[in-house]
């Protein structure tokens, strides 16, 4: 990925870790259990959207490239990935 | 909650935290973008499994405690909560 | 369920079948797939009030008399199908 | 769609109508909340492989015939659209 991007993506995961090392502070000091999972929640929302990051580049790079390529086994596999994502995402 | 759960379900973000951690420096050293998502979804899985236990605990404590005693708006309020988790949860 | 409860569920279900029904022509009239998966999704999201009005009631009747009532492995067994009901809704 | 594809997701919507026709039942003849739950979340599991399946005819035909083509405003679109597709997703 390109550096702006790269950092940006690092500077969002960096925030999520402190975001968990938070609950886990919450935790350690007996704090309610919906608020417990509220946190977690909103970590869950914040990873989706580091994904949806991450997915957009490779839409522009990686999978445009395959599917404009000659090389059909290749937009196949990239094809087949972006279906594997999918389909992974509702269920994670 | 009690000693050992709170260690046990501090323990499981400490993971999920070295797992992030793990996921950045992917980022950084240019790691493939469907490697990415794939392991941001590994986090949100686990995530998912802090959570029901956590819920678990607050349905054995909170939940029986507030349903069992006499005061109805504090089982109303538990209650609108349990439901309020279940319709985030599948938006997260 | 109560009468009303019943009627007024069956009526949403209703609802949902005749979008079904309406998602049916488009893919035989050949509608743009981006607008198939769109209605598809607004179709889980009219099931997902759906089965939040279900669990609703669900807590306000069996789980409340469950949690107060005297057989430990019934309140059990009410709980334990909650959290699974609450596991298999970030997947479904 | 190809005829072929067409008829198979109009079937499985079909099926999925039919599934929902049985819930009603259910609900109308008082069934154990829990049941009508999982029953309507075994339907939105269902929905969600009939999306796959819209979405992978999507990819091998629109989106690869806009990538491919020289209008980049249709491409950008295209990607946008999978972009929200897959943002709704995990929100549905």
């Amino acid at each position: 990925m390109a550096d702006e991007r790269t950092t940006s993506i690092v500077r969002r995961l960096k925030s999520v870790e402190g975001h968990v090392r938070g609950i886990e502070r919450m935790v350690e000091e007996g704090a309610y259990c919906v608020d417990v999972v509220n946190q977690i929640l909103a970590v869950q929302r914040a990873l989706k959207k580091v994904s949806a990051a991450v997915l957009d580049h490779h839409l522009h790079s990686c999978v445009t490239h395959a599917v404009r390529g000659s090389d059909d086994a290749a937009k196949e596999r990239v094809l087949r990935e972006l279906m594997e994502v999918f389909e992974a995402t509702g269920k994670a």
